[in-house]
């Protein structure tokens, strides 16, 4: 069987690729990381998915390194955009080389655990903005990775991110298909008791689940077409 | 003046690199990460290095992150073992996939900070085991850092390894040339009150001196040939 770390922040997008690199026929690990966001909501929905699927999950503290990645709305006291995401919202979101730093230590992890695979939930959707995660980055960082642990890794081990080239809403209908409960996903960026339906995470889940067609079981605090207005 | 951000463990080649960058213009900003060494004597010798430049010195805490890269010297109850390093014994102090893991974190903090350089101080002694100090490693991470800080980084951004190419030897006799004064660094991984004189780094470090004829000024507690009887 093939052991993998697979990166996993509670949200819709990585809890899928969980389950369906699972039913793939994967052993896996479950990483989270917790760099100083504002709100862990999302890593107890990332511990439950591992618990639903019986493999080992971890939290890896890298606040340490968060603090000095400043200006992101995710880690400081900068107000969350509301409605779609735009160059200037999505800018205020960015954690500078988040992906780049994740994958490089769930590589480290993948060495000293023997594992083949060190697989990632990025998809198209991200692309517009985050330059770590689009298809040229991906294949950059796991030859990077690879030469990096020659040697030390397992003869085939490769940094895998299998939806970079889908987007949300294909990510939702393979989802949708694999029975995952939607409701044991967090995706909003405000972290109150449920989502606020409005932030740019909240606003790509809805359009997310209305794209594939799936009835979206999520309570929101406001489920208004707020995103229509902003087109 | 160009800012970058120097990566210093407070051994001899890393507090060379930051003196000889300095002479040569750049504005710098120290890090050094603190992985779990069982020692963290080292990076006493790194914050000095950084007062006597007068430039800010940060210790990144990545404890978090060391703790799951299990099975080295530097991190665990394992003996240090003596001597020159051989396959075996470099091998167990093998931190899994540690230059890539400091080097995006660097990465990161370069694009918060708004630096073009990211530099680090391996060196051709270390290439025989560690595959992550080859040139084909730093060039891969290098087109990897920029691909996946496209548009945030500063256009010029590098991450460099002025010394990959040259050896330990060779870092002596630049030191030497900038008057670094070798009192202010540490090689030990033993981490006594004064270096040990017959661990791997030690014997690399008094071989590097004795090669670039350096009349070595640091105390050992052994400082008899070990290593020759050894070869």
């Amino acid at each position: 069987m093939t052991k993998g770390i697979a990166i996993v922040s509670g949200g819709m997008d990585s809890v899928t690729m969980a389950h369906w690199l699972q039913q793939y026929g994967y052993d896996l690990h479950l990483i989270s990381f917790d760099y100083g966001q504002r709100h862990v909501k999302e890593l107890q929905f990332a511990e439950e998915c591992a618990r639903d699927l019986g493999v080992q999950w971890d939290l890896i503290d890298v606040t340490g390194v968060g603090k000095f990645l400043t200006g992101s709305a995710l880690t400081d006291d900068v107000v969350v955009p509301d409605g779609h995401y735009t160059w200037d919202t999505m800018k205020q979101t960015v954690v500078p080389n988040r992906n780049m730093i994740m994958l490089s230590i769930a590589t480290g992890i993948a060495v000293a655990e023997e594992c083949q695979l060190v697989a990632t939930a990025v998809h198209t959707g991200d692309h517009r903005i985050y330059p770590d995660c689009r298809p040229a980055f991906i294949a950059s960082i796991n030859e990077t990775a690879q030469i990096a642990t020659e040697e030390f890794s397992e003869p085939d081990f490769e940094i895998w991110a299998p939806f970079v080239t889908i987007s949300k809403a294909g990510i939702a209908q393979l989802g949708a298909n694999l029975g995952v409960d939607w409701l044991k996903t967090w995706s909003c960026y405000k972290g109150g008791e449920i989502h606020c339906g409005t932030c740019g995470t909240c606003y790509e889940r809805r359009e997310a689940m209305k794209l594939a067609g799936i009835d979206d079981p999520t309570p929101y605090i406001n489920n208004t077409e707020v995103y229509e207005e902003q087109a």
